[in-house]
């Protein structure tokens, strides 16, 4: 194909929207890819749309090779399945749900499991059906609180999701390794960048969950390198401290300290006293915040739940909902404060928390919290705390929860080994080992080789397709604009005509037929009233890797060749262009 | 690529579905290409979506050939471009609505004009951006009141709608002009057979229109062949009879009819009483009977309307609703006569009716009511007609409506000539001169040359994809099973093992890589346990064109080459197999 500047729809912009939150959202609306339609969805304009189809032809080609089988669902589906498994309510408020023109309940599906679980169940009856994979490439919706970045998360998206069926636990092994060979094979072609962590499974109810995540300042994902691997936050295991002995420690004792009811005041406070410890100074990791939170389960019921950790720390509230999962998490506010009275703000101390205490809240600490470890904590009275508090002596849990935010140095069990580098990440693919869940709750259940019905077990597999071509603008970009990999570029070649002769015109023509006749496809900037500086300028805003200029030097049967990527530039003689073009893509 | 029956996720069916409508409707879903998944939507199984992937492709090359340049646009809109338009609320029922998390109004759009006029006044500014075609292949959403016929009428479906965008009429003629003959061009492509008919543009309020219709006896639109060429009912316009003299007519006479409030017992009484008549016997031609609708109109007013109409005529509801669009027509109920004493039901004649009439609900009349025609109708008394009532000598109509049902045999002036046959077809794409209703609403204008701000003059375009698959099959099949036409044809061979012997299978093998080779996809019907003959009923009735055996005669070098369509079979040598099949595709 040939697409002439002077007749394609698009409009280069100099400016970053105003809206623009990730690299690759202001490049990708900056060089005509696409356009706002509504908060969290947009249209692809033509170059746009032809970069998001060689994604898919991609992704398409590796589930095809991998032996995965396309069909393709519906978006807009009846409630009932959703009910019977229970995410037509467990999805909250992120669900959109809509009610035909009878009363019955719709919803536009985040994502298919019940639909292929449904689906298996019709037309699938024996073991010797299994094992199958299935997938779809198809627009899903999602009623984000907050959509952000273009299409980093959007409201309405292009996910490929696969689900695979196998009779028993070794057969769903073998597939879930199949798709997560095939992910890798799909991301290097895509030129993604990524490394593959642990995870929680979350709303999906699944166990064993990895997902792919594509290193990158705009991520949302936060995660962990140790030795041992790399691990979504939500999946890491702090290593326990070990008990010490705690015979030869000084009791505890109350003190009076006015106005710290913050960590870092307790501190001063501590320092300013030197009678109060003489060895070293007190830091903020002597001290054991308690914070308590509500918790809501799927009924409805309400508990409240607190939690000790070290001072030095916050409470990362991702791996707090996911270590609460399905119970939800909300903030302690003052009027949950009004029906426990025995909690004083700002100075709650362990000895008032536990399932035991007269609270009956029940009191769970980070794994640090040691037996034999000696703490400041409050004393559950105002202005007051109490030194040397040692747990396993002076106070009680009633058990570990690893919610902490992990730091750089924290020893891990999973991944294992030290934690070396936190780092930022955009999810763009997730394999899940699902389990018996959906084939239990619609029952998918096939004959054995016994006879027996035995019921299917499933894993389920997500790459954002839209949020894909995304991640590639954000990882390969510079002050400029675009740098396509040429495995996903729109175009080809970017014909440059630097000039108003003719012959340049005439000789662009005749070289983009040749192009698309080796079967390279082309953009001609043919504009008439732009300035060579003007074209350059748009050619590296939308980043086709290769650039042809036909200038000056085509008198003398040159052209030039730029390469997007090595910032270099070389003469080529006109006749020999096509074949060194040819050999780079 | 190659499909092996023993894993494709297919199951044939012997059984035509209960709820099947239309031949394309049973034979997709027992060949295996679909599956129900809710009211008016389904899912495409593997060899489905490539046949759909065929067609999309075709529709996609011819759309490019032409010079249109493909975006995309999301799904989910918000209300307020829809509500600038009035279509918000002019969909009625129809438009799928829904809101989001904080409230806001949303739709599921089933066409996108608003979007598209949008996004042109969002890039263009001048009438130097003009002429210009955009198009999308994207899912559409209308609640259907009755989804039919499996892809025929559903509630999700994909279209390609196409928009052109000129500065003045002459432009849009040129633009309309361009999309007709690559619709032409395309649909030649597909395989399917047309009709193009001038058509009434109903909702979408343009001027000149004209639909795609695919003859087929599960059409749900019946046109008319003339001798001045084929149009929709609803464009039809009958010639008007010409006046006669009335002086000679014997004078109207009031009659007891006992029990005659239809047309048939009408007539029977009339033949049955001689002194009525002498020269021939009455027919229901004689009989003009008349009939009242509520309409409604956008502000909610309603309005009762009386139509005459010759007897041995029925009002075409389609015909009416598009003369009194866009007033909505209802029946005139029992609690509506009751307002209106003067209507005897059964006996209503036009002394009682028209805008000078006590009555004064408008009363307007089929062209064949002529000045000087002389009628049967009723005495508004009943048990009492009216016989010899000449229109113009002893009633009179506030004028002309033409919505009676069209026969074999009447004149029309649009198309011109008899009207030669009547038959029915689907709607597969639709062309309109919008005019400037959308960039009105919506405020596009461009600078024109002169330095003024002009409005843009719009046409729209659309092909129903999904539809197009189901109106293939509905044209190309047999009592056995589908017949894809080779332009179209999800897999280009289907390969046969009539055998069980392991060198059939490895020919098989062998083959069907060549035939890859060669650039042909195949399946290779490699089940075990399962005899010829249900290999054979199964070839024919998913319907690939070209079919290949190997069988006996492969060990003397030779397979059989079967036609679908020509229903022929000969014998190929082996190593001629290739290029043979390469030939007919």
């Amino acid at each position: 194909m040939q697409y002439r500047m002077s007749e394609l729809f698009l409009r280069t912009l100099r400016e970053t929207p105003a809206d623009a939150e990730a690299a690759s959202h202001s490049l990708l609306i900056r060089a005509g890819y696409l356009r706002r339609a509504a908060a969290g969805s947009y249209t692809w304009l033509p170059l746009g749309l032809l970069a998001l189809n060689k994604v898919t032809a991609v992704i398409r080609e590796e589930m095809n090779r991998a032996g995965f089988q396309e069909v393709h669902f519906p978006a807009l589906l009846p409630k009932e399945p959703y009910e019977a498994t229970g995410r037509w309510s467990e999805y909250g408020p992120a669900l959109f749900r809509l009610q035909d023109r009878r009363g019955a309940d719709y919803l536009l599906a985040p994502t298919h499991e019940e639909m292929f679980t449904l689906l298996v169940k019709d037309l699938y009856s024996s073991y010797k059906d299994l094992p199958i994979s299935l997938y779809q490439i198809q627009t899903k919706y999602r009623d984000e609180a907050r959509p952000r970045a273009g299409l980093l998360r959007g409201r309405e998206f292009v996910m490929k999701d696969s689900y695979s069926f196998d009779i028993d636990d070794a057969g769903l092994e073998v597939s879930y390794q199949k798709h997560r060979d095939a992910y890798q094979r799909t991301f290097d072609r895509l030129g993604i960048k990524y490394v593959i962590v642990s995870a929680q499974s979350g709303a999906m109810g699944g166990s064993a969950s990895e997902e792919f995540l594509a290193p990158a300042q705009a991520g949302e994902d936060t995660f962990v390198l140790s030795e041992g691997g790399a691990a979504n936050v939500e999946a890491i295991v702090i290593a326990p401290t070990a008990a010490i002995n705690f015979d030869s420690l000084p009791a505890a004792q109350v003190h009076d300290t006015p106005s710290t009811a913050t960590i870092d005041t307790l501190v001063e406070f501590s320092n300013s006293n030197p009678e109060l410890r003489i060895d070293r100074s007190w830091s903020a990791a002597d001290t054991l915040k308690n914070v308590v939170f509500k918790l809501t389960n799927q009924q409805g019921d309400v508990r409240a739940l607190a939690i000790g950790v070290p001072g030095d720390r916050e409470i990362d509230m991702r791996r707090l909902e996911a270590a609460v999962y399905p119970e939800v998490v909300s903030p302690f506010a003052e009027e949950d404060f009004a029906k426990h009275p025995k909690l004083v703000k700002g100075y709650i101390g362990p000895q008032a928390l536990g399932l035991n205490s007269p609270s009956k809240i029940q009191y769970l600490v980070d794994p640090r919290i040691s037996v034999g470890s000696s703490w400041i904590t409050g004393a559950n009275a105002a202005g007051k705390h109490v030194f040397n508090l040692v747990m396993g002596r002076d106070f009680q849990a009633d058990g570990n929860i690893d919610v902490a935010e992990v730091q750089v140095g924290d020893n891990c069990l999973v991944p294992t080994g030290k934690v070396l580098e936190l780092a930022r990440g955009i999810e763009v693919g997730h394999i899940f080992q699902l389990g018996r869940k959906y084939a239990q709750a619609l029952d998918l259940k096939v004959l054995n080789e016994n006879g027996e019905q035995v019921t299917v077990t499933m894993g389920s597999y997500g790459i954002g397709v839209t949020r894909a071509v995304a991640v590639i603008a954000e990882q390969h970009h510079d002050e400029k604009g675009l740098r396509w990999p040429r495995s996903v570029t729109p175009v080809d070649v970017h014909l440059v005509i630097a000039g108003k002769d003719e012959p340049l015109f005439n000789g662009a023509t005749k070289l983009a037929a040749e192009l698309n006749q080796a079967g390279l496809s082309v953009i001609i900037d043919d504009r008439m009233g732009v300035s060579v500086g003007v074209k350059f300028n748009d050619a590296e805003l939308i980043g086709i890797p290769t650039i042809i200029v036909i200038g000056k030097k085509y008198a003398d049967g040159q052209v030039e060749l730029r390469d997007r990527f090595a910032e270099q530039s070389i003469d080529v003689p006109i006749d020999e262009i096509v074949a060194t073009v040819k050999q780079l893509s």
